[in-house]
């Protein structure tokens, strides 16, 4: 059995890399896959193969996911729902999103191969658009899987369409991929890290409290513009000084705070930009994430409070908007206690994090209980070609999952 | 007198204002005059006019200099020259350099109403290349004249032929405006500040004590980029907070200095530069200019060992590389004590300051003895069509000129 699950492992890796490019990628030499581009259909297809060679029913819904169905004990059972997304950024690496779908269809070929059946079915989900690099749109797939679109919130573009009928897919029938909540009993995404925590830890798997609730401004700072040379030093009101003590601030905020607390400043542009001219202005962007709502609050009002207090100090005319808030999407406890308890079994220590990006559990936490598992990336890497992990982290996790899918087929038949 | 003296500072301003503009300028709507354009042929012509009614004989060397001469009580004698640029950068004031000459004229219309003559000539000139905007070079005409110029050094570009032939003048020639340096007995030069300080200690006028030594140079921080959400603040390598660091570093070094001491971060770029990405690399640049080179090299060896201090401290890989270095042009400390005794005995304060920026003077400080008269202007507003000048401090400018010229004349009569 042993032996049997090492080579699980290693296939869902091989299966991530056959699909890392060649006729499932849109460009020439690296992996692109936007949503229902050539190369996502094409990788469906694929998949479908390898979701009936695991023993299960495939269908693919209105929205374009992927999903196939391993069936409980008795027909028509609500479904634990184990997913993913199989599109990519440009440029893409080839884990972020399709190692957790190859798990889930290693999870069921392991219980099928043991012919192992539970109170409820095992369902494979392969999302299509979570990354939103196709259209100005993202998670259409879970989104419309859980009800959660609305008609008019479509991308408007006739390439939209155009992109629907080349995969037999319509606009009109979009929304009909809602899924009746209780047709599942929960929903488990395993996913690389995209981020340096576990790496740094030694630890292979990580264990997800929250989705991380975001905030994000643009921040616009005005002194006064003039010659490099001629403007003595105590009469500058000079906008780039200004910033720097703001992207200070926001990093020691942020590193005060609770690990799962991150802010960034990942834009700032200078005007006007001239080696020999005092900067007039900086603008620049604000991030800021947290495991819950009230920690990424308090911390968004410490700095703003800091950037106002830099500003007035130093003469400069400072002008915040807001421009996106996303509430924490918390994980289910009880799902998250057998995680843990997956994750215990299998000899793993138990390391709890925040997810500082979205994904698809984001969106399906809002009607199932929810749970995810992280896998450790190598040096944090994400979106990037270079995006790696090892085998042996791989097959910890499919072990962690199983034994996870086992624990609750316990509870449910207690 | 009193009356005489406020026309001419009154009309010093007013051929400012006229040359600001219209027929004075190559562009619709604002002022832009690059050298040998036809705005500054056309402005030209308009100063030999006024240079010819001042009193003086009037010849275009064969840089485009225009000069204008007023004898001395013997011909042939050696000359105090004042001068300033009558070209201008795109969307330019109308006072940088035009205020210089437009004074010059003044003195000598002047001393021409009285029939003054001294053991000297004076001439005034309007150098036509001070901004370097027309072609990849600077000072071209006052380094002409000084005979500090190598055929080698002029514009490559056939654009630079067509200029010169459309001003009828050659680039075989352009050198033979070389002048003996034993021909000059001084160098005046009167500007705008360009900066803020006289007009934030309520003065009308400054003694300039030296043209700044300048360094330039280009850094690029290089640290990790990552998801803005997936990577906690303890493990990242941000090259913007790095680079925060150094700016305020850079402001703290300058601010400790003496007065005449500026260093400035004018141009940081942010790579890749997404509000949801953690900075990999910024490229920024470092403008470090003081009185004398002593200074400013100091200052530049503390900023540069603060920047790898602050680089090694966050893992971030430094690349630093220096772009230009020019030596300080002191004033002549003769002509420099004259020029505060005019002053004092104007009745206005000695306010003794730096050039941050660089002349004409700069040049013409290499073969003869130099000084320059700073004057307040609106705001430190400079490069701009805000720029703003009282007529009063013109004034105030004018008579001290003359007084300078007077106590210059006993020098020589003693």
């Amino acid at each position: 059995m042993d032996a049997d699950r090492a080579a699980n492992g290693q296939r869902a890796v091989a299966r991530c890399d056959l699909l890392g490019g060649g006729v499932f990628s849109d460009a020439e030499g690296r992996l692109t896959r936007p949503y229902l581009g050539p190369a996502h259909r094409r990788s469906l297809d694929q998949l479908a193969v390898w979701m009936g060679e695991a023993g299960m029913t495939v269908r693919r819904d209105e929205a374009g996911t992927l999903i196939g169905r391993y069936e409980g004990e008795q027909a028509y059972a609500p479904a634990l729902m184990i997913g993913s997304h199989i599109d990519s950024v440009a440029d893409a690496g080839r884990y972020d999103g399709p190692l957790g779908i190859m798990l889930g269809i290693e999870c069921v070929a392991s219980l099928a191969a043991k012919r192992r059946r539970f109170p409820f079915a095992v369902e494979v989900a392969a999302f299509g658009d979570e990354e939103g690099s196709a259209f100005p749109a993202a998670m259409l797939c879970s989104r419309a899987l859980a009800g959660l679109l609305r008609q008019d919130q479509l991308p408007p573009d006739p390439a939209f369409d155009d992109a629907l009928a080349a995969a037999s897919l319509s606009r009109r029938d979009f929304l009909a991929a809602r899924r009746a909540a209780n047709s599942l009993i929960g929903y488990l995404e395993a996913h690389i890290e995209q981020g340096p925590l576990l790496e740094s830890e030694g630890l292979a798997l990580g264990i997800v409290t929250a989705i991380a609730a975001q905030r994000r401004f643009a921040t616009s700072f005005t002194g006064r513009a003039g010659h490099a040379g001629t403007n003595i030093m105590t009469l500058r009101r000079d906008a780039l000084a200004a910033a720097a003590e703001a992207v200070l601030a926001v990093e020691s905020i942020a590193g005060a705070g609770p690990p799962d607390l991150v802010a960034t400043v990942g834009q700032l542009t200078v005007l006007p930009g001239s080696a020999n001219v005092v900067p007039g202005r900086v603008r620049f962007s604000l991030d800021v994430r947290a495991g819950s709502d009230a920690v990424r609050d308090r911390a968004t009002d410490r700095i703003l409070a800091a950037l106002a207090a830099i500003a007035a100090r130093r003469g400069i005319a400072a002008d915040t908007i807001e421009l996106q808030t996303l509430p924490a999407t918390p994980c289910d406890r009880t799902l998250q206690g057998l995680l843990e308890s997956a994750v215990a079994t299998i000899g793993q220590p138990v390391r709890r994090l925040v997810s500082g990006a979205g994904h698809d559990a984001m969106v399906l936490g809002k009607i199932t209980p929810m749970a995810m598992l992280f896998i450790r990336c190598k040096d944090g890497i994400s979106h990037h070609p270079a995006e790696s992990v090892l085998v042996a982290d791989v097959e910890l996790a499919l072990q962690a999952m199983l034994a996870f899918v086992h624990t609750l087929a316990e509870t449910r038949h207690g």
